[in-house]
């Protein structure tokens, strides 16, 4: 049996999100259909509205729908000398999550990749480098993913910091707390013991 | 960190899909507006155009943007004598993927549930009544799913078929082929027991 085609086009649209196939996309074509039709008219105009306003802050290059994201417009995280460099705006939400952070944001919405052609213009870092020059930046925290990807894109910009005498950190890499040693892979298991310090008690 | 507005609306948006919670529904957030705004676009437009469009077929209730579904009007499948009573949508699709079922379908779209206010006009079995009458019906398949709900709604139909003098079949439910007896659930593997057949060779 062949959907009909309006029913197929929304499997179809549904399909392009991240983790959906077919099956996925039919129950959620159907629910939308069957029990909520205000919820589907409601997500339309939301994808609507962000395609249309959604675009990159100025200053951060995370996602916002101004021309500078929150963060960026408070004083107290601009002056307070710190960046962190991150891959995408969900790593810019995770780290927001544990409050430890007060300082403010790069997002490079990816990493340098030269077999994909993704080189430093593509993730911004022409920009990052003008504000190294122009912000009184004192520390950069380097925290991209623990990929060679990531880890590549952090020695990369760590180089550009040394340039302008810009002191350049990493997050640390270890065992996940709550984690159990027999689970954890090996390189990770590296990671912790090579960045291992003083017991204090 | 609160994420700008648009983004957010779109969030909680998309928190409505089936199977969605907050941190699927950031990824798929941020998936669509870093990496596919034309798909985007697309799903908007497609919701929208569904939303605004589909229907129930007049024949079989099953969901269509047409007065009556393809199936219905199919001719030769409508003058089969047989008809497919089944709760949702998805059920058809399920058994049109069977290409063993050659009549039509009626689509009660739910179950007969008394403590949820849910009675025989609300999943249309007033308008099954009158096809039960005008149309020529020689049996019902009865393929409501093996839960309470569901087998009392097959009850209610079969008494309502056995008034018209009309044949009532309910398909098979037993051990899933390919399944193994040890993982079975004792209600399934009771099913399987008395709805045993002749072996043939």
């Amino acid at each position: 049996m062949k959907l009909s085609p309006a029913i197929e086009q929304l499997v179809e649209s549904l399909k392009r999100l991240p983790g959906v196939g077919q099956k996925s996309a039919q129950r959620m074509a159907f629910h939308l259909l069957e029990r909520d039709k205000p919820g589907a008219s409601r997500l339309s105009d939301s994808l609507k509205h962000a395609v249309e306003t959604v675009g990159h802050c100025n200053s951060c290059r995370t996602l916002t729908e101004n021309d500078l994201c929150s963060i960026c417009l408070d004083e107290r995280r601009r002056d307070s000398g710190v960046l962190c460099v991150v891959e995408t705006p969900a790593d810019v939400l995770a780290i927001e999550q544990t409050s430890q952070f007060k300082g403010r944001y790069f997002v490079l919405m990816g990493h340098l990749s030269p077999l994909d052609g993704v080189g430093p213009s593509d993730i911004g870092l022409d920009k990052l480098e003008q504000q190294l020059q122009s912000d009184n930046i004192e520390e950069i925290i380097l925290a991209t993913n623990p990929t060679v990807e990531g880890d590549a894109t952090a020695h990369y910009i760590a180089d550009m910091a040394d340039q302008y005498n810009i002191n350049t950190t990493r997050i640390a890499h270890g065992v996940p707390v709550g984690g159990e040693l027999g689970y954890v892979d090996q390189t990770t298991l590296g990671h912790a013991f090579s960045g291992r310090k003083q017991f204090t008690r």
